[in-house]
């Protein structure tokens, strides 16, 4: 019986959710909904559907002391810090790697850090499914969220014809994957019925993913080697992923493994979810004031509707005659921006990062 | 040759420049324009017309100890603090009680502390001009601000006849004080050229104004009585004023003496003169930017027109998208407001009142 593996993949540049999120706390990090951070959350989530000694939590080297200071109950050797960046083909290249040294025919689930779910047990059953799926076939299957709107933001998975079906949850064939659409073509797939949002969420085996690189990433494949031969002789890590993965190529796994197979399936998500991309998204967590605002920390709103509020510390943040205004107060910075403009928060980092000394608030 | 005296009248309720302004920190303890607190500067600008020893501050107790370290040059027994606030005819009464026991000939000018004034030369010589007339003859005279908009936040002084020039400046007889005017009505002031702004500027004698005490304010008159006993016997005044003030009646000196009075005359200001009501008046003193922001402090402004951004200490305020908005910064506060809405406050300040340990913002 091949063992269960849960590989948490806790990236992000943590700019969204700025001056709350930085470099080093990214959105994941952060008790953006809940009063635990997001990877908690995740952790807590999925430890019924596998042994500690089984998760794993990929981070990057920056994250890396505070991933670790959050991920309590997890093995130390199992939190692995990418030197850099490279995308999610190569993490989950590295997942492969680091689940094949401990059981060559493992399947593991990879999962996103930062997404807000509250129906956990819906969530445990879907991926308990996924992993069935997985164990049954030499399958790559993804769990696509069911959409609730015609959202631009999210890559979409258009499902075929139903191939099987496991603990009575059915598994489609996919028929392709597709980029963040256009509003009029996000409207056409959420009215058919037959597209679902690409959450990032996998279930695979070793040898799947490792004979999808082989086929579809040979670069990347080979580039991996040296990495596989050093948890062959259980070397430390952090030597070889030093020299490794700045030569890695930087691809998703979208674009370097699942668009190329064709042996990928979608289970269709019976859980609430929300990516929670910026700001304005955390408002629908909140139970909102008669005027739609809402806050967190010592606020005060005189004649405004929809704002969030947020202050930390024994801060005050008063805000009079506003709506749909974003404040958030941090010890050392406070961002004001309308809920309509909260894309721009990446032009403003921009300013911020050419201020004197300006990288300690990014 | 009577003596001449500055009294200067340092109060406020330190609202309207919330966050920075507090109850005991109110607007003439602040920099609002330039680098010195307003209090400070006023000080500075009366010292060429009166020795150190003949200039008083009149302030309040919440206020006294914040004031004093402000006020360096000042003797220390010139700073008075008032009990309890009792408005502006209490405290001329005051005034013209200590500077009596100095000099029962004296003529003194009452000005307000929390001005802006560029021009200290021609506010010298108003003030000279402004004191040859109080010596000259009987007369209260008030500085009259000539009005450069048809503003309704003040109350207007129309001028009568010219009764006398001083150092070539003309004196006018009073014809009346008008309250603050409705919009069309002060546009009329304005048209007009006979009306001026009352700026709470006043040079008389203490004869002059005890005469007019004991002709129009009898009560307050008489429960001034015990203040002039204990100067006449060089008592200090604390214990007396604690006694006293709470039964003072609260009014005015428009009110009670001015308004009241026959011989009061005008003198038109020649010198630049801004009351800096609120924040949205603060911008036109500094330079803005080239998309008309000011900011003081570590602030960056994205996206965005006509913002006022003040920050205290290190603390960043990153703005995005918005026009024509206050965020003001303080270590325990921040306060964000469009300029529009500035007069609301007020209704603010008593939701933060009603906040647990409210007062500590306030």
């Amino acid at each position: 019986m091949p063992q269960h593996f849960i590989v948490i993949i806790a990236g992000g540049k943590g700019e969204r959710f700025w001056p709350q999120s930085r470099a080093p706390r990214p959105k994941h990090l952060l008790p953006v909904v809940g009063s635990k951070p997001l990877l908690t959350q995740t952790i807590d989530r999925v430890k019924p559907l596998a042994p500690a000694k089984n998760i794993f939590v990929i981070t990057s080297a920056v994250q890396e002391k505070a991933v670790r200071a959050v991920c309590k109950g997890i093995p130390a050797a199992n939190i692995i810090a990418e030197p850099v960046g490279r995308d999610t083909a190569a993490a989950v290249g590295l997942a492969a790697a680091i689940v094949g040294a401990r059981d060559p025919q493992g399947i593991f689930a990879v999962l996103p850090a930062d997404h807000v779910i509250h129906d956990n047990k819906s969530y445990q059953s879907d991926l308990r499914a996924a992993f069935a799926a997985a164990e049954a076939e030499a399958v790559m299957v993804t769990i696509g969220i069911t959409p609730t709107e015609p959202a631009t933001g999210f890559g979409y998975i258009q499902r075929g014809k139903e191939w099987r079906a496991f603990n009575t949850r059915p598994v489609c064939r996919v028929k392709r994957f597709v980029e963040k659409p256009k509003q009029a073509v996000a409207e056409r797939y959420l009215a058919s019925g037959d597209y679902m949002w690409n959450a990032g969420m996998f279930v695979w085996s070793v040898p799947v993913v490792e004979s999808a690189l082989a086929q579809h990433a040979t670069e990347l494949d080979t580039a991996l080697k040296p990495i596989r031969a050093a948890l062959a002789k259980k070397r430390p890590l952090a030597g070889v992923l030093k020299k490794v993965y700045p030569t890695l190529p930087k691809i998703s796994v979208d674009y370097a493994l699942l668009e190329k197979s064709t042996n990928v399936v979608v289970l269709a998500s019976s859980f609430d979810w929300d990516d929670v991309g910026a700001w304005p998204a955390v408002c629908k967590h909140f139970t909102p004031d008669a005027a739609g605002n809402v806050s967190r920390g010592i606020a005060v709103i005189e004649q405004g509707a929809n704002n969030l509020v947020f202050s930390e510390g024994k801060h005050l943040v008063a805000v009079v005659g506003v709506d749909d205004l974003i404040v958030v107060h941090t010890p050392d910075a406070t961002l004001v921006c309308p809920k309509s403009k909260a894309q721009e928060i990446k032009a403003l980092l921009k300013q911020v990062e050419s201020l004197k000394d300006g990288a300690k608030w990014l």
